[in-house]
């Protein structure tokens, strides 16, 4: 029956647009696979080529009709996949590598706040960006500093589960301090928050050390109470559902647990996927684990490329265009922002102390900022902190570190394995 | 990072309430398959509990926040069972039956439309309803009718599937009949929305045969086409396709060629289910349906329930309220209507000539109105032909056909099973 929906997107739109996101994401995933990088670099051109600023095929920007689904369907595909790759991660293996993923963590958020929060001073001296007064400057100079210091786990763990790599003890680190830096950005983009509503009631209130403190400690605990309340629960709670008849129960059960794991995670302040992950390492203990991630298999394939297209949708290429002059200063801005990015994350993997480690793919590993990146880019715009232009900026370095890691990543570890054959 | 996205929905809501959908259609499911009865019917009353009727927890209305993505899903989830469900079954067996399944499908269309359209009428004879001139009432008679010439092939199909009988000659002449009536009621459909226009502007305008016909060959056109090109070109492009390495190939290739059979099942006027049933059939010839099949399984687990929640959820129960003496009439015409709706399609099953053929159960398989009928009905409703009561009644209708078919069918196929036993 071919009739109107009470809904603002029918449903043979929104098939044509989820096939579209299909077929082009693994029609060049697989070009990308025969020049030998990650297929997940072919789904963030995919989404380029799909998004609003190429062909307008798929809705990118938020208030077109559609985007709230397949936004919805995205997060949904980096929950699943965290959670995949949480099931495949040994927790024991990731907390023997701990002490050094809090070092890697640490150092890939000091050095790329500081080196931001210069480039946006530098850039004020030689007048690439003037501001009202001093204050703002100082603001912006923050927040910046901020924005660099995300890690984005998604994109990494996909790289790493592309080239087989997840298993490695770089994986580990890089997953490790990746969680980590997730919870620390957690703080950070509340001590940034808490200064720009200061800064714009002209008080001193939002942050205090008590404030600090209580965010870290939900976050910290959080984690800590569900992977242990996990691990001594689901044991027996999957070998009961194991014995149950109904069709699908055990993936189906094992889904919701990790969506619960997600949306607790969400509730206590931390990124949905960080609990995806928590809730992946605790069901990696149970006696189901294959049979789990045998059948997350498909489902993954299928929601996991949405993310990584919408992700490539969010990027509006015209702003890279350098015929256009008035774009220039801005892609001045963009490309040291870009170079402070890589940099700052990348001596982070030069902190691994231990020998016999890749510390180049560690570093690399840190680099992609992502969708975590991106959300610091739209509170600063969304605050009045950046213009649309420096905003533009900012956006432009999360996708280039995004969109270089994959390549970088597969490099780092191929020369390794070089090394290894010879 | 926990910030406030630019979506009515939040993301982690999203995920609470599909872990939501996800647990209570198992758990009731499961307690359903217990008491020996299809877990479908357990979906279904695991959606009227979510829904807005009863506890709220799930968006049921349009127009709420989440409907819309939930509303998507669903339809996924159903385009995604028939498309299962195709590639489960033969072209050539249900080409066997397709005399029988063009009787099925012609009785279990005009017998209930002619009960319906007389209970109308003696409706108006009784005062049980009333009409400001006797136009309307005959529009009213007539959309009745045309709504209980409906057939949900989703929930029989889901109920064959349950019971393990999609492979029976009475399952693929259910089918058959199914998609049969899903064209007729398109033609059925086109006339009366073009009787209504008509009656609307006092003109003769809306209907003539040759509109009739177009629809109709559009639509058979749309089948016989899609299936004869898909068998001649799917069989060396799903070759080729399993030679790439990309990982998911092969799988999301088959789902994006269900979607786009979909789409142009839209496009043709039909429903897109009948589209990805189609496309079933032709992928259930080429040399990987065995994977395919196999790969899609836990993508259906996951998105089926949705659909079956979502139905479910759609029902008010109040207006089943007895005790409310004003629901007295509406439940009377309810009943009548139901009683109208099971006779006249179950008698289609004794339409059948061939022998050893279970009669009963292919009459009871064609009685679920589903999402079709309710489309129907949300028709009548927007063109004001049906008042909010009468829509009541007409949807309690559809909603007791869905309930009532699942224990009755698995009832009509057991007592097979007995007479087979001994």
């Amino acid at each position: 029956m071919n009739v109107e929906h009470a809904v603002s997107f029918p449903v043979e739109k929104f098939l044509f647009v989820f096939a579209i996101i299909l077929i082009a994401s693994k029609v060049i995933g697989e070009l990308t696979e025969r020049i030998k990088q990650p297929p997940v670099l072919g789904e963030l051109i995919a989404g380029v080529l799909l998004g609003g600023s190429v062909l307008a095929l798929i809705p990118s920007v938020s208030g077109q009709p559609g985007y709230e689904t397949f936004h919805l369907l995205a997060e949904l595909g980096v929950v699943i996949l965290l959670f995949e790759i949480g099931l495949e991660t040994d927790l024991n293996e990731l907390l023997e590598v701990g002490v050094t993923s809090t070092i890697v963590a640490i150092v890939g958020i000091v050095a790329p706040f500081v080196l931001g929060f210069l480039s946006i001073i530098a850039f004020q001296k030689y007048g690439l960006l003037t501001f009202a007064n001093p204050a703002t400057g100082m603001l912006v100079a923050i927040t910046v500093g901020a924005t660099l210091t995300a890690t984005s786990v998604g994109i990494t763990a996909r790289v790493l589960s592309d080239i087989n790599k997840i298993q490695t003890p770089e994986a580990k680190i890089i997953l490790g301090a990746a969680v980590i830096d997730d919870i620390l950005g957690l703080i950070i983009l509340a001590v940034v928050t808490g200064l720009i509503e200061a800064s714009k009631q002209g008080l001193e209130t939002g942050i205090s050390a008590v404030n600090v403190l209580t965010i870290t400690l939900k976050a910290f605990g959080f984690l800590i109470a569900s992977i242990i309340i996990g691990m001594l629960v689901t044991g027996k709670i999957f070998n009961f559902i194991q014995k149950l008849k109904v069709r699908g129960i055990l993936l189906l059960s094992a889904i919701s647990f990790a969506f619960l794991y997600a949306y607790l995670a969400y509730i206590a302040g931390l990124a949905g996927i960080v609990g995806a992950f928590a809730a992946g390492l605790v069901l990696a203990k149970t006696g189901q684990a294959k049979i789990i991630e045998e059948r997350l298999r498909p489902v993954s394939d299928l929601v996991t490329p949405v993310f990584f297209v919408m992700v490539g949708a969010a990027v509006d290429i015209s702003v890279f265009n350098p015929f256009n002059s008035g774009n220039i200063p801005i892609l001045i801005i963009a490309f040291v922002l870009f170079a402070v990015a890589v940099i700052g994350k990348f001596v982070c993997g030069f902190a691994v102390f231990k020998e016999g480690l890749n510390k180049k793919a560690i570093g690399i590993g840190m680099i992609p900022r992502g969708e975590v990146g991106l959300i610091f880019a739209q509170i600063g715009l969304a605050y009045a902190v950046f213009d649309i232009k420096l905003f533009s900026a900012v956006t432009a370095m999360v996708m280039l570190t995004t969109f270089i890691a994959p390549p970088l990543l597969k490099k780092a570890f191929g020369s390794d394995e070089e090394l290894d054959n010879k």
